[in-house]
């Protein structure tokens, strides 16, 4: 198995590169206890979240017009303020409640992975979320992508087939010169069937101790490893000695 | 004038951001050194960036489908060789002469202009340059921006209304909550025509000594500043002491 054709490496962000559970539930708590608002904002945060693909689905199947994750965000978050009983915040506050998705911290390993694997690779989001989602998250985390692409420029979620090809086409690349780079099975299973190249990254806790799913490669993706500093050790074939791959 | 509502700020890249002449005549003449290939390579850069406009004007009009700058800039490489007498180029060199617009250096004022933006803006392109071309070229030359946002994106060419539309569309933003920043009044027109704020960046020798446009703002843009430098001492209200406007 040889990598050295991949050139792109293009990034699943909620849950691979960015914990969004802690941080949604922490920005939400810390806006409740300047409002003097008690919740559970986990559950808040894990409700919100499991919205999430449901409301993608009724644009995938066409039940709806395109609409981007900020607006299935916001009708999904009106919803569940009212499930908890939350009343009277004004437009401003909604929005930035709304915004908590544009202000996600990464998983600790992240950061100094992406900045020695930038030296070598175009890095990229590859994401269902929106450009200023994503954008604003990079500027708030520091996140060094060499460039944007997300759902909004396909106009259409993964799994969408338009997705995966639309990436490729976006940096004029074959299939087997892009690899994505993701927590998610599923994902990197779509991303294979278009001959990408695939990188499993381990996040057994992005949907918190109970998590069920993704908690092991399932199959063989072409690098399995815990972290993006365990990714560019891997591509850029610097093995630190005495870590076991 | 208030440029408060200002977050995001698009750069035109070739002329405004690179010097694209100089670049692509040193470039060229490198290569001709190895290869042992005599040429006018000032001549050589000025004729290929003389056919930039026509080509891509035959998109414009629908004379033809969608091509992106690459496909433009390798069709008229070929036709110049064949002017300029040289022959025998392989398909590797081909391709490497074509990228020579991915390897474009900046002004000498741009990168400490950007780098104190990129803290207060959204910083993207705004280019008919192809995806593969403006992140070449942001790696070659340590461009720092936040996206790319070019005329693949739009699949239309700068002045299409479709490129400034989209551009705006892209970061989800109202007209006045983007600054274009160009060197070029002609693109600055069609800018404010969307409602866009403008700032002007005098590049008086892009075209060389005999220059013949774009030596002066032809309107009250916005912003009019001599560099990126001054753009940033502008927009940050860092106005260097002693230095006049």
């Amino acid at each position: 198995m040889s990598l050295d054709a991949v050139k792109a490496l293009v990034f699943d962000t909620f849950g691979t590169v960015v914990d969004w559970r802690t941080s949604v539930s922490r920005d939400l708590a810390a806006f409740g206890k300047r409002k003097g608002i008690e919740a559970d904002w986990l559950a808040f945060a894990d409700a919100w979240r499991a919205g999430y693909k449901p409301a993608m689905d009724t644009v995938r199947k066409g039940l709806r017009p395109w609409a981007n994750i900020d607006v299935l965000h916001r009708e999904r978050l009106e919803q569940l303020l009212e499930d908890f009983g939350i009343h009277g915040l004004t437009e401003d506050e909604l929005r930035y409640l709304n915004d908590t998705w544009h202000r996600l911290a990464p998983w600790p390993d992240v950061l100094p992975g992406l900045q020695r694997l930038k030296q070598h690779y175009i890095l990229s989001t590859f994401s269902n979320g929106s450009v200023p989602c994503l954008v604003g998250m990079a500027k708030h985390a520091g996140l060094p992508w060499d460039a944007i692409y997300s759902a909004d420029i396909a106009r259409h979620f993964k799994p969408d087939p338009e997705v995966y090809l639309g990436v490729i086409d976006f940096f004029a690349l074959q299939p087997g010169e892009v690899m994505l780079v993701a927590a998610h099975n599923g994902d990197l299973r779509h991303a294979r069937s278009h001959g990408m190249r695939t990188a499993y990254i381990h996040r057994p806790t992005e949907y918190g101790p109970a998590q069920s799913k993704d908690l092991r490669a399932e199959e063989d993706w072409d690098v399995i490893v815990p972290g993006m500093d365990r990714l560019a050790d891997t591509l850029l074939g610097e093995q630190a000695p005495g870590r076991p791959a």
